[in-house]
């Protein structure tokens, strides 16, 4: 990590300052905004006792703490293990990709919960926050982690800080437009969440794209044990992806409909993920990268889908379609994109989150549009898709629509976004160049690119 | 991984279109199979509403959903993270114990939910699937894993997959002998799980018995870091087991003792585990193979009783002394099983699951034989042993009596079952040579024998 | 790890059977004590359902069980995995943290289960247990984790179970004080834990001092692969802290409120961690050390007061002082304290237990006093410090008064208790050598010394 300087000291103290101080000046930020903002949901409130009462309460098991918080953890580690570990697998970057990650996540949330909280939760002038608002700010974080995995290994800790910033704002808007506007189902997010994040960080990556960044190829290297850290990264997200799609489901049967769902959609994903990986290889082999990333396919691809009646059967057509769809995906698109279109897609998430993504919002349109009230019975079909108040009159083909618009727009939003975060990242190249790049001999070099490594003096590096 | 080709490309070819073929074909009946039959249970489906009227429930947290979500989360990460990661301490097989691990596991579960929904979930011919069935669908495919550790490093994933449709069809039949027929309980599974799925594999392992496997010890050396791995895999077992023995035992008191009791066996078993491990070593240090496997014994052998009156002091003599037998068992009897009664034992299962499954049976038996109205209260007694319809002039004497029948019967079932599957993979050894005979250079060389280890042409090799 | 054997064989006899020894009579005294001591609780117990009648409650789901088993899990994680892994760091003890760790802990939460239960469960001469028990045991075991950290490399096993066996003990007496005769509120432990923790664990490693240990600085280098399963440690720790701080707050708004604050706290802290850690290095690259422990700091420091009402922006507030203090720590106060004062603290968990644990005690003491009925509500304040009974006449600026008490009674209790165990420790050094003075020439050799590291004679050293 030790090279010979070339670059004054005067840029060496600014550029040293720049992450402490967007750091510490955000935070006070934060600060001041949940102070004038947020309070306690009723539910976490302490009078909680008064509420209980009023609502007809006659146990605190009915708190919606008990509902939702087994599915909150798991969601927890899904963002901050699951992302930051299936990241892992770049010999070079597993540090960053884990560090990183959490910082974005961290800050994230916290943004995330005032502008989810301003459209949602706000009631006199007050944002009322329970466990709930925590599961959507880790939801909404999840399309960052996404994001950041199309863009890995070439930016600072400021730009995605910047790229977090922005992306959980516009992530709020568009979540607004479909769940309220255009009264969406999105439990698991294959629109908001998925299709928004991959589309927006592969935006980004576009813009982003130069050409001497192949020159580095040798730091996109895996070696074995990053690709076992990387599993655990893969496994947890498989294995609680269930509870990714249904934690914010309705209580009682939507729950539990949308984790046996979402589990029969990732088995089969599994086997055909494994069976294309095989047979697109040259020697039959299996790749590692298939495994890590296109068996969560799945768990994408019914994320509108899993709290409606998709059925078991149905889960597996899907996950047996995500599964084929990635791999394919992984193999001729992915080199195809970088060589033509310039995206280059560090961890292919157009594999794993776009693609499927936009299965999983068509899905979630045919499923809508194919309901009736005898699959539903009459309360559940009402329940199911919310047919109260002024959408009481909305038919089930009307609805199909309006989830199919839904796609359009995330895609929109996601592309309009990504390409105004890129320009600005991309303006600052001529001062910051990328991480990769900075062992390109031809770029020239300057403190802040060392920002991106973590490390402590007091260590060897690695062996 | 390169070496020079010798075969010609028709074994090649035919090879290389086994695995996809099995994996997708399988798929495709799944999802036939699912379509005719699969449903979801009252709880699940969109007719709660009505459902709950109907049971008089008052609230949705009293959906069962509530009850198993958490603990069945935590079984889904023993399966995959903690069975797949145990076996990573091989330094060669690493990947292919996870991944492999993770193939069989997504196929089994979905065929695990067709055979146990025949037997135990079947209503006007149709299988209704809620959470309970994920659960036993994951206990199921747990069996799998632990068959998987005697032969990992012997067998092609395609034979796995042979191996797990037949275990997981023998694994129900033994079941449904066990809890329907014979009405014994087994909610941990020391019978139907451990003592089942251990002598399969040993059954198997033994007929595919060849001497010059011996050669390739090298490979299953480990190194520093593998044995860090397969501690993930030690303490997610060793933590989320107390949820394993009180997934599915009934709501309340039930599911609270099964995890205390757990908790209290698997503590002891620690503390003798450590003595004996140091006790044999030639220098008194600790061995990482003990300290990995013998401190799960005391989960093991807790499985079927950990739901009864066993007692905290109870739990704790069990651990006590399958920390014991455990750890005597990888220093003395794995080396006689492996050079007098051929059977070479990858993981040690033996001394992991048979063992301690024999004796979980055994102490289920005990503790139902010595049970009275005294120590469970007359309500109490009557649940816990379901002495209800055609049982309810059944005695704790004679309940021992089946239960120690029930050990019995895994057993038969085991061996034959084993028999049977070994024999078939035996006969196909003439054209498959096995992935450690690989490196011998006498054996013949083959494609498939390449599919047994995944990579990835782009990445280096492990370093 | 073979060196020549200058030592007689009588002692090495001696030595081996130490550890056994200590083990399985400790363990026979368990057994013993549990079989005269502990049974189940009312909820665990097959009388269950005559209880459920006597409490009016009209569902299983109201077992204490369901309200607290998930945390349960998320703290056991915790002290397993989280505490195991976080030390993982040293390229040389990485087995030996995740081992030994392992080794007390499971013999901790049996004394733990007894000597609390006396103090907090006993009736009618029985302890009985239930979830909540099983919590408090891991809190417990928790506090020697932590202590654990400070002398991590210096100790032998049997040391590590002598140093267990008097810290529980202390523990619980310190708990005891706190809880019961000042009736101070510490749901998540700032000072029963931490506070406390810390400096037992502190004032031992001061006294086994030995200038010569420097020496060995070599091993506690870490490597790239070493810091990443740290990480593992700090992500699980920092996930679910929000368990740990609301496990055993009360049912409902307590629980829900506690995992908010410490979600926030936390948040907070990672984002003033990077800041200070980038800031304070020489080139503004972050620092490891920083990131896996400091970005912890906000959940302890909320520990007393999470279940109180410091609400979103409090804690906020708290884990933005926590990374600026438990950073700077690291950079300015481990060097100071090792040069200057002796202590040897190879974790740093003054920065990260001991100094947050110290703040959150005061923002406790704070935040209790300045309650008020209008804030919580009239039936929520009361329920909140559980002004009943004997201390219904308590007003928030006493409860303040006794909960600063807390903190420095806590203070007392580890100096002292670690003293003791640091000067027995200490005079055993004639014939025990610390694991790293001995690969200090000068330091005479003993057989004993080998059994601090695991090892398997059949495998390979580390690459």
């Amino acid at each position: 990590m030790e090279r010979p300087r070339h670059q004054g000291m005067a840029k060496n103290t600014y550029m040293r300052w720049r992450l402490p101080l967007v750091c510490l000046l955000w935070e006070v930020a934060m600060i001041i905004l949940f102070g004038v903002f947020v309070r306690f949901s009723p539910e976490a409130d302490a009078h909680w006792e008064e509420e209980k009462r009023e609502m007809n309460l006659t146990s605190d098991i009915e708190n919606d703490f008990y509902f939702r918080y087994p599915s909150f953890q798991d969601v927890h580690v899904m963002i901050f293990v699951g992302f930051g570990f299936l990241m892992t697998f770049l010999k070079r970057y597993g540090f960053g990709a884990v560090g990183f990650n959490f910082l974005l996540a961290a800050f994230g949330i916290q943004w995330a919960l005032l502008m989810q909280g301003w459209f949602h939760s706000f009631k006199s002038g007050k944002i009322l926050i329970g466990v709930e608002n925590l599961i959507n700010a880790d939801f909404c974080v999840g399309s960052v982690c996404i994001a950041f995995g199309a863009i890995l290994g070439k930016t600072s800790p400021i730009q995605l800080l910047v790229m977090t910033l922005f992306q959980v704002t516009l992530f709020a808007v568009n979540e607004y437009i479909l769940l309220n506007l255009l009264h969406v189902k999105d439990a698991g997010g294959s629109m908001t969440i998925h299709t928004f994040g991959a589309y927006f960080g592969l935006t980004v990556t576009r813009i982003l794209y130069r050409p001497n960044l192949e020159q580095c190829k040798d730091k996109q290297g895996s070696v074995y044990h990053s690709d076992l850290f990387a599993m655990i990264g893969t496994l947890y997200l498989w294995m609680y992806w269930p509870s990714f799609n249904s934690a914010i489901s309705d209580h009682g049967d939507a729950q539990h409909r949308a984790a046996i769902n979402t589990y029969c959609s990732l088995a089969a994903c599994v086997l055909t993920t494994m069976a294309f990986s095989s047979m697109l290889q040259k020697k039959g082999k299996l790749d590692m990268v298939h495994i890590q990333n296109a068996t969560l396919a799945g768990g994408v691809a019914v994320g509108t889908s899993a709290e409606m009646m998709l059925t078991p059967y149905g889960s597996l057509i899907v996950g047996f379609i995500c599964g084929i769809v990635s791999t394919v995906g992984y193999v001729y698109l992915t080199p195809f994109l970088e060589s033509r279109l310039h995206i280059q897609d560090t961890c292919g998430i157009h594999n794993l989150h776009a693609m499927p993504g936009l299965i999983g919002g068509i899905v979630g349109a045919i499923t809508a549009a194919a309901a009736t009230e005898d699959v539903y019975g009459k309360e559940g079909f009402i329940k199911a898709f919310d047919f109260t108040g002024a959408y009481q009159t909305r038919t089930p083909s009307v609805q199909g629509g309006f989830q199919a618009a839904g796609i359009v727009v995330s895609l929109l939003i996601a592309f309009a976004g990504g390409a105004l975060v890129g320009k600005k990242g991309s303006m600052e190249r001529g001062r910051l160049s990328s991480a990769c790049g900075r062992v390109a001999p031809q770029v020239p070099e300057d403190e802040e690119s060392d920002a991106y490594h973590m490390h402590n003096p007091d260590k060897p590096a690695s062996p």
